[in-house]
């Protein structure tokens, strides 16, 4: 993982009730994170192409996770 | 969503090969990549405090996960 920041994953696993959260731990979740957030970001980019534009929408976003969910 | 910074959430968008990213994308895929990581996360902190452990370990995580997706 590169672009999720791992202190805020650690934030995240501690707000759902951790007291203490390893750093493998941290980075377990923020790698798995990026993969799904790469899948549906190809899916909605795909989608944003069909439809014959260059940028990406809200609406190109929502119907790739249905798909892809 | 309040801990996943956009800017990176926009950055995998792009990466992905779009060519420009609405704010309402990013915060789209922000806001459910955050979900998505709190459920696992509440799945990993109760796996760790049923294995009588207050640290959070890459393995409840993972099997986290498998419970999840």
């Amino acid at each position: 993982m590169s672009e999720l920041p791992i202190a805020q994953i650690g934030r995240i696993i501690k707000n759902a009730g951790a007291q203490r959260v390893s750093e493998s731990a941290e980075e377990a979740l923020g790698k798995e994170l990026e993969q799904w957030a790469e899948k549906v970001a190809i899916q909605a980019v795909t989608l944003a192409k069909h439809a014959g534009r260059v940028t990406v929408h809200a609406s190109d976003i929502e119907l790739a996770l249905k798909e892809i969910a």
